[in-house]
Order: C-alpha cells, then sequence, then structure tokens
C-alpha cells in the first residue's frame, strides 16, 4: 500500500480531507489501467466494429483519469477554479465511458468492470469536488 | 507538417470544424512540450525555492494539454458534455500556468515563453468550445 | 480488484504467463504514481535545491512506468523485440530513480517509499522480460 | 516556433548537441500526434478488424513518444544508461509501427503519413543515441 503510505509522508499533505484526495488519487489511477485493458480487449472482440465507440471513449477516459490522478497527486496548493474544471472534465469522462460501457456489458464482461470503475471514480472525484472551496473569485482572473 | 496532412485523411474529419481543431490539437501539443521543458528550466534556476507553484503548474499543464490533445485528435464522434468540460480545464490548466508564469517572467525568459504558449493554447481550446453544439441535454445521462 | 478481473476477461488473455504480465501491470502503475507523489513532496521540502535531480528522475520515471504499464496491458500480440526494449527502459528508468532517492532516504522518507517502489518495479518487469522469447530475430527488421 | 526558442533559454541547455536534441524532442511529439489521429482513423475505417494491429502500435508508438519527449525535454543531466534503453525503446516501439503501417498504406494514406513520422522520429532519436557518451559504466549499478 506505498500510496497511503506516501501521501501521509509529504511534507504538506492535505490536512483535512486526507481520505478523500487518497481515494481519488487511486480511483483516477485504477480506472486508467481498466479502461486501457478494456480498449485492447474491445479491440480484440469479434464484433469490434461495433465497439469502435467503446474502444475510443475507453481511451479519452485513461488520458482524463491519468491527467485528474497526477493532477491531484500534486495537491500541496490546489488551485480551486482549475481543480474544480479539472475534477469535473474526468467525471464528464468516466460518465461518457460508463454509458457506452452499459451498452455492451451483456455481451462482454471487461465493459461491465470498465463500467463500475469509472462509477467508482466517479464518486471519488465528486467527494474531492464536494470537499474544494467554494466561490474561487479571488484565484480566478 | 504531418499533422494537417493526416487530419484531412481521416475517413471521418471534422467537416465544419476542421481549423479549429487542428489548431487546437497542435496548440495543446505545443504547450505540452513548453511546460515540460519551462519546469525543467525552472528547476536547473538558482531561484528554484521561489519556483515551486511554477513548476507543479507547468506540470498539470503539461498533462492537461496532453490529454486534451489526444482527446480532440479523436475528434470523429465528439461527445458535447465531455469536450465542453475538457476544453475548460484545459483552458484553467493554462490560465493557472500562464498567471504564474506571468510572475517569472521578468527574471526567466522561459517563462514568458510558457505563458504565451498558454494564452495561444486558450485561444485554440476556445474557439473550439464555441463550435460545439450548445445544450447537449440529449447527451448528458 | 479491478486490473486482476478485467485482465481474466479479455478475449486474448496471457496464456502462460498471465500472474507476470499482471504483476508488472500493477507495478508500473503503482510506481507512476508513488514517483509522482515523490516529485511534488520533494518540491514542498525546504532543501528542494538538493533535491532538483531526485525530482527529474521522479518524473522520467512516472513517465516511463506509465507508458510501459499501458504496452503492457495492451497484451494480446506482443512484439518481443519492442517489448524486450520497453522493459529494458522502465527498469533504467526505475534503476536511476532508485539510486537518487536512495542518497536521500535517510533525510526523506517519501524517497525510502519510492526506492522500495521503483525496486519492486524492475523486479516484475524483470519477470515479463525472462518469460518473452528469446531471439526475436523474425520480428527485427 | 516556441520549442527552440525555450530550449536556447533553458539554463543548462545542452551545449553540444542542441540540434539534435531539439530535433528528437519536436520528433517525438509529432509522431505522438499522428499516430494517435492513425489509430482513430484506423478505427473509422470500414476494415477496422484488419487494422487491429495496426490501432494497438499506434497506441504504443504514441505512449513512448510522449515518454521519450519528455524525457529528453529534461535534458540537463542525462543519464547515459537511461537514455540509451529510453531512445532504443522509443526506435522499437517506431520500427513497430512503422512495419505494421507499411502492410496498409496502400489502401489508407494516413497509415503512410505515420509511416513516414515514425522514420523520422528514428532517425531522431538515432541522432541523439549516436551523440551519447559510450561506456556509461560510471553511471550503471
Amino acid at each position: 500500500m506505498a500510496v497511503p503510505d506516501i501521501l501521509q509522508l509529504h511534507p504538506e499533505k492535505p490536512t483535512t480531507h486526507f481520505d478523500e484526495v487518497r481515494a481519488a488519487i487511486e480511483a483516477c489511477f485504477e480506472t486508467q489501467q481498466v479502461a486501457t485493458i478494456c480498449a485492447d480487449a474491445c479491440l480484440a472482440e469479434e464484433n469490434v466494429a461495433e465497439l469502435r465507440e467503446c474502444i475510443r471513449l475507453d481511451l479519452d477516459c485513461a488520458d482524463f483519469c491519468a491527467a485528474t490522478g497526477r493532477l491531484i497527486a500534486r495537491q500541496a496548493h490546489p488551485q480551486p477554479d482549475f481543480w474544480r474544471a479539472a475534477l469535473e472534465a474526468c467525471i464528464e469522462a468516466c460518465r461518457s465511458c460508463a454509458n457506452e460501457c452499459a451498452k455492451h456489458e451483456n455481451q462482454h464482461e471487461h465493459c461491465r468492470i470498465t463500467r463500475e470503475a469509472c462509477e467508482r471514480c466517479i464518486d471519488a472525484c465528486q467527494k474531492v469536488l464536494d470537499a474544494l472551496p467554494q466561490g474561487g473569485a479571488e484565484t480566478r482572473h
């Protein structure tokens, strides 16, 4: 469990929302992995031609989860407006991917696993979003 | 100029906003490069301790420009809500980075180059954002 | 445990070295997270000027672990020469990062966590490397 | 032309091989873009089922070009063993992708553009590789 350990050792670790931040980092990186594998599994399916959108949205989701996971991992001085926009983008990426995966999960169980990972990631990002200071007018330019 | 060429050859290339999409792909990838180099240049400066936020925001900006550039490059069937959130996140990433770079550009010219690249990327993303269909209620779930 | 589950559901899942591939995917993604957090923790330390190389190598390591983790996650038809070169690059990235972290781990425990993650990732990549078919002359051009 | 400019402004810019380093950074980022678009174009083709390997290798190539471009962009203190392994991995990624694209370029011109970008990237990486100090025994552990 290296991630919770190292986050505890950060000299400016999150003081008020440690568990939410840690959970969102882990959810983003897990979803990156799962969506990457789902895209490749879809590519290997016989009905690949029906899975084009699923492959695209898996790749999009993996890229936004990666960028968001790295952003939250650099958590020392969050910029509220940027974090809010980033978390909302990650949530939309996961929502688009989950909606598409849901169409294929009866036929392909890897799509069910990915939908579930996306839903966990949406929840984890929403909890960080809820914990961000409101307004943020002072940081917008 | 391989990028405009290959985008022209995509079987579902953007029909109405080709120039905006192409310009945003190129701006996102350019800003990823410039911000990555700026972070490393800041690390090499004597006053690195005063550049901590600049390094962090350079890295954040590079990651969001990379994810957004890849998303727009997969442009066949844009999901309006997701694209809107992603472009807004990229714009906020560039804005945070540009604001911080502006504080250091008198002393470090690489910060000026990065601020300028971020401003070009904001413009390019805004033009794609303006071209997206409004509403998007039909795609939100 | 979504990653082992989804890998089991891939229509062309690894048949002979499933455990090695799964372990390497997880080690690469874990090291990406840990090295990203270590870079940010180093940036927050008072003696940041002595940690410049550590920050750089943390970032390099995170990027190569991410690329290698994604490569191995797309495991259906490995190209032996490419996989060998990629795994060797990931091992060198982790080795460079671990060597630098070792210099700072008495002072900064996050560097110890990162060194340990890098060492686990080296082991996991080496096991996949050992399992690859030798030679590969037929695929080199 | 922001990339050559900012590299010139790096306080520890490459003194002996500036042009080779700059060209490799640009080639890696260009190939990342082109291969990302090629993967998406392949997904949109009617014969997508015959293009599975091409899509996979495009994605692999984009990921290794991105990681290598970022590594070379952080060029202040190259570690010869790590750089050598990374450049060799990037060259193998481009070679695998170019070989696969060559099979489809009569039918799909986007595959020709990608093969050509990969070949330029191989050349650019090879020039940096040739410029690295030989041996490197002192840095290997």
